[in-house]
């Protein structure tokens, strides 16, 4: 990366057109040998002239102004490599921090990181009816912000973002759930603003699968895929469609809405936002023990109670523990979520497909869909188990939170 | 627009890295105005400093330059506004031409352009059974071009570029058409190469449904629109998937081989390269006419011996007037296409699908279509028929020749 003019520079989108006066050039210089200093963290003042193509008073004067905000710390003398040694320059991850939130059905997960993007503390709840209301959800929020900060001995006031992962169909530009079929009450949702609102930080929201679309290709099993699908199966089934590197959200927002897709050999039904999908309904995780108890039922009678009972990740152990009727589960739910990936293969032609969620991130799934897939000459995308598993939005909204807070650093 | 310094402008694909030389900035100079001229066609060189930011003596040069090349007329003094009348510059479209080619099942069409992509010419023949062997189709085009010059009483070295659409699954990076079952032996052919053996002119090549998506974005019912799916109903059915203002190839580049998709209530079959998919089976043309007189035998008996000739397109007439079979045809594959579209909006959520092809583009199937989509609260896009019909893919390759030509103007 060389920059020697305003031109040749990535502006942090949102920030319009370009600056002309040449205050805003010391800040564009400033911001971008703060982005060579966090990828080469690290580095010396030497480096930084190297690497930008500025010339070394530019970039003493925009180190020294990066040190006056306390962006970045003076480590002293590095090691030499002949002359002098040089002095190493640190950027100081704990100068703010940045928030992630996932908005589950059943409870609110919260996580803390430094501007490192390294996890300082987590937080998490079970709701009860009552707190899932939009309101109820917001203070919740607030206050694990505050439980987290105490935790990790900082103040809310050097929280600099917080991205918000919500269990429905998301407008991120104007920040409103549309809706959540898994959340009584949500719709139309102006979930950004509420939070901003209760906490007093800028906030993203987005679908939690996209969420943890992100958090995969950030830090994941798709880092470095650039074309990808992610398909998460745990209470709801969806799809975050990574394209050229980035979300592809859709003209409505529902991009990735496969929950609603059509299982084969079952009759289509109108598309209703406010009831849950075919595809949902079957191999979602009640699907799929919903078709381990009618198996059980017809195979081995009565006297089934505790298996029945087995949750679909365990229904999978048992499956790689030898279980023929568990190895029957796997293959029922490999069989039309490998269909689902053939559809949407033959549209997109994806290099990889991660399968995640509670439910998808099972290995003993993944192992069973790639075969099926297999018997295809094409529309055979390689599969994988997501690496974070249902951390995966937290991470996600992590990377969101850190690209968002980036271009405040220098306020 | 606005440049004053090489870092603005946009290098044409494939020019690599930026270029440092004087005569290089001379030459991005002279492209970009040549762009201006090209987008306000004609207008005066006060114009064009305005447009550009560029000072007037640069601007004179840099036309002076192109007027050098032949790729600039002065057309004398323009209308005065008060003062000296200007004088006009136009650009000159006769300078060069450029090629578009559609390689069908059964015939090859061919077109010839100026450099405002303004159509001069068409050709187009039958293919015999021999002459569809990869390299009788490239002595055929070269015999195409050699006619289409004559009949606009140029030469062939004035055609800069030549675009191939095939019906096939084809890597454009490579210029080889991976597979093409409607083209008997075409697997692996390196038709970008041979084209240009053959004719001496730098190729383009890529599936036909793709650059029949490209010219609905160019010309057609496209036009406007960023994302999108191009839907083809013809002897084959395939979809060109536009997203972000360009096309999506997919990793092997086989996006949009929706005619491999499953229909509902059909067995899934393992998907194969060389056998026709179901989708294709059920809504190409063929299909449809196999289901009408499927229908027919079962409805009307025997005696209908002429109506059951009839095309697909003639049934979808025949329905208009308010034939009661021919209309559950039209609603046969009005589902099985809806079907298809909520799949695929369900992955990418498009704002707007067009039907095209021989049978895609016709307007009952579009308003049967839309009208299914519309029992669902979403997964319903707007539906429209191509407005260029069977031309679309010769107006695709038209488009991206004179992308691909941009740049050797000034060589």
């Amino acid at each position: 990366m060389r920059f020697q003019s305003t031109s040749s520079i990535q502006y942090p989108s949102g920030s319009g057109t370009q600056p002309s006066r040449p205050s805003h050039l010391r800040q564009v210089n400033a911001l971008g040998l703060l982005r060579l200093l966090r990828e080469h963290n690290p580095c010396s003042k030497a480096d930084l002239v190297r690497l930008s193509g500025l010339s070394a008073p530019t970039v003493s004067s925009a180190v020294a102004y990066l040190e006056s905000l306390d962006l970045v710390e003076n480590l002293g003398d590095g090691e030499s490599s002949g002359g002098r040694p040089p002095e190493m320059l640190r950027f100081n991850a704990n100068r703010g921090f940045v928030a992630g939130v996932d908005i589950g059905g059943t409870r609110l997960r919260m996580v803390l990181a430094d501007l490192n993007g390294r996890v300082v503390t987590q937080w998490a709840t079970q709701f009860t009816e009552r707190q899932r209301a939009p309101k109820a959800v917001c203070a919740l929020i607030h206050d694990g912000l505050k439980r987290m900060c105490q935790e990790a001995s900082t103040s809310l006031k050097k929280v600099l973002h917080i991205t918000v992962g919500a269990p429905g169909v998301t407008n991120v530009t104007s920040g409103i759930v549309l809706s959540a079929p898994n959340l009584k009450d949500w719709n139309d949702v102006p979930l950004r603003t509420m939070v901003e609102r209760e906490t007093g930080i800028e906030a993203t929201v987005d679908n939690d699968t996209n969420l943890a679309a992100v958090g995969e290709h950030w830090r994941g099993s798709a880092s470095g895929v650039e074309d990808f699908l992610f398909i998460a199966l745990g209470t709801g089934v969806g799809a975050g469609i990574f394209l050229r590197g980035r979300l592809h959200h859709g003209a409505n927002w529902s991009a990735g809405e496969i929950g609603y897709a059509a299982v084969s050999g079952r009759p289509r039904q109108a598309l209703e936002v406010h009831s849950t999908g075919q595809m949902e309904r079957a191999i979602g995780g009640l699907g799929i023990e919903a078709e381990w108890q009618r198996l059980l039922g017809r195979e081995r009678g009565a006297n089934v109670s505790e298996l029945a009972k087995l949750r679909a990740t365990e229904i999978f152990d048992l499956a790689v523990d030898g279980d023929r009727l568990a190895a029957q589960i796997v293959q029922y739910a490999a069989q039309i979520l490998a269909d689902c990936i053939v559809d949407m293969s033959l549209t997109l032609d994806p290099e990889v497909v991660i399968l995640g969620g509670g439910v998808g991130s099972h290995p003993e799934l993944c192992r069973s869909t790639e075969k099926l897939l297999a018997r295809n000459e094409f529309a055979k995308p390689q599969v994988r188990s997501s690496s974070l598993g249902t951390q995966a939005q937290l991470h996600g909204a992590i990377s969101l939170s850190l690209s968002a807070s980036e271009a405040r650093l220098l306020d």
